[in-house]
């Protein structure tokens, strides 16, 4: 699966700024593949870009018109169909984060066939895959874990992709959730995949590779979520980690959505997470905590992630405020 | 869903006694809901129940015709069909622990809509489910965990079924497989679900109770199997399980099907299980230790088991040599 870029980001009549989050994340990461926006409505949250029709779109070679909103129920609304229709007629690819597949639209599929166009669901995943082995393979591999759902294990895992690139080391990002899939235009939707197959999905995702010198891989969930933790551990084992970085909300009150669950010592995280990556790859390392500090001034927060550095020895930062340098900094001193 | 019993089980044209194993573990553990067998041949393996036609089986009482058997590809052979729309056309249900989903042999849903039998494919689960929480429920649970897969999860599980009822404690079994559905007629086939939703099926198949002691858990995978871990993590927050048995096989060389993956040590996979599950359970603790010592003699087995009890401080046993009382003493020590 490769979603074609440049894209059109579709925000139809959504007025909530949390609810455009997916197409916010294309365009902060994805910049020069973002040409323009699609809003139904003069209220429709607006990032900033070129209002396009879908004809000022195509005279200006965008290839897919991408979903860039949620809503509670993951629903497509009959009000953005008409559009949807138009856009493949016009010959437009389309990718879609929401729940609701677009192939359930009555008469999408049949047109998208007709005008030799693809859609793209990439909150599922309907590829046949094999069960994960285990089996060692070429490469190295980072992956992001955290300390719960929600703490930057997407935007670090990009950080560090983009740094590691910038310097000179060249670097992939591996999505494994609807957002880093839209920004990359390829990856698998790991906690849609039938559970027998989360480890497989991991390793169809990152195969062996000697083009390149890192896979920098996105994490999902957490060991400590019990909503989630099967699919982060199958991720673990899958993705066979040689590098971990940890990341972590400050002040997070309790496990998302579940105030029954008390946040996990860091400690616990860190040790849980060695021991588990170690089953596929014994030579597993820590090189780093990304905090989200937004909860407190950033002078503050270079204070915390000086005290976090003694406390658990590794290099930590806050990714937006401070960027990653420090973590790219350890990762060549180990002979990256 | 619940699978109406007595069965009929049918066997096809299956030779290989392993390839029989499904009905082999019904009969063992249900044999009054078994009134017979159909075999398509007279070289098919026999069960030594009687071998019935489908009037007979009607006359019977017989309520569904079960496919026993399990093949490499998990296809439903074209031979098998007709027999399979003629059971429907009499008016059995059909239940299948195959891969291929009944549904998809032409014209068979139709049939059985017309005649209002329904089609059980217990491999598959599309009921929609919620995310686990790991919000405490009422009940006590024990749930069976490996060092692998095929270590005896299932048939301890049912053991402990068994020996809990027969001793005054009322207990169920709750399947996550296809066999152990097959068997109790109900369940959910954890690894079949959606990644996300491991946990939350595990919540809604063993559900908060005070009509009875305990629901006996069957257990998936391992932590310690880089194919299925994350299912084995996910199913153990789910169980939120008071009590844990291991179940290992002695003499396994390696991890099944990874010749690159040596067998784990006990003691790692004791405390791996712990750990994980106090996150939903702080009071989750290891009852007993079964083995399967079928590669060794009754008597070495019986000193194995006397060396781990005490290396371990554990009722270990070999429940289809020595039964389970040594472990059910333990949880009515505890206080079950």
């Amino acid at each position: 699966m490769q979603i074609p870029q440049p894209y059109l980001l579709f925000l139809g009549d959504v007025t909530d700024p949390l609810a455009a989050k997916t197409a916010r994340g294309i365009l902060h990461w994805r910049p020069d593949s973002c040409v323009g926006q699609l809003r139904l409505t003069a209220q429709t949250v607006s990032l900033q870009l070129a209002d396009l029709s879908l004809a000022d779109a195509k005279n200006l070679g965008v290839k897919t018109l991408v979903i860039g909103t949620a809503n509670a129920g993951g629903v497509i609304p009959e009000s953005w169909q008409q559009v949807l229709k138009d856009a493949v007629q016009m010959g437009f690819h389309i990718a879609s984060g929401m729940h609701q597949r677009l192939r359930d639209i009555p008469g999408l599929s049949a047109l998208a066939e007709q005008h030799q166009v693809q859609l793209f669901d990439v909150r599922h995943y309907d590829t046949p895959l094999a069960v994960g082995t285990g089996q060692q393979r070429a490469g190295k591999r980072l992956l992001t874990v955290g300390s719960d759902c929600s703490v930057g294990k997407m935007y670090t895992a990009l950080a560090l992709d983009r740094a590691l690139n910038q310097a000179g080391t060249p670097a992939q990002f591996k999505a494994t959730g609807q957002t880093g899939i839209l920004i990359q235009g390829q990856g698998i939707s790991v906690d849609a995949v039938v559970a027998d197959f989360i480890s497989g999905a991991v390793e169809a995702l990152s195969p062996g590779f000697d083009t390149h010198a890192w896979d920098i891989i996105e994490g999902q969930g957490s060991l400590m979520n019990p909503s989630f933790a099967g699919v982060s551990l199958g991720l673990l084992h899958g993705a066979q980690p040689d590098a971990l970085v940890l990341c972590h909300e400050l002040g997070r009150p309790h496990i998302r959505h579940l105030p029954h669950m008390p946040m996990p010592d860091i400690s616990e995280v860190l040790a849980a997470n060695l021991q588990a990556a170690r089953l596929t790859n014994p030579k597993a390392e820590f090189v780093g905590i990304c905090l989200n500090t937004s909860a407190i001034s950033e002078q503050e927060a270079q204070l915390v992630c000086e005290q976090w550095r003694e406390r658990y020895r590794l290099p930590v930062t806050d990714p937006v405020r401070f960027g990653v340098d420090n973590i790219i900094q350890r990762l060549v001193d180990r002979g990256a």
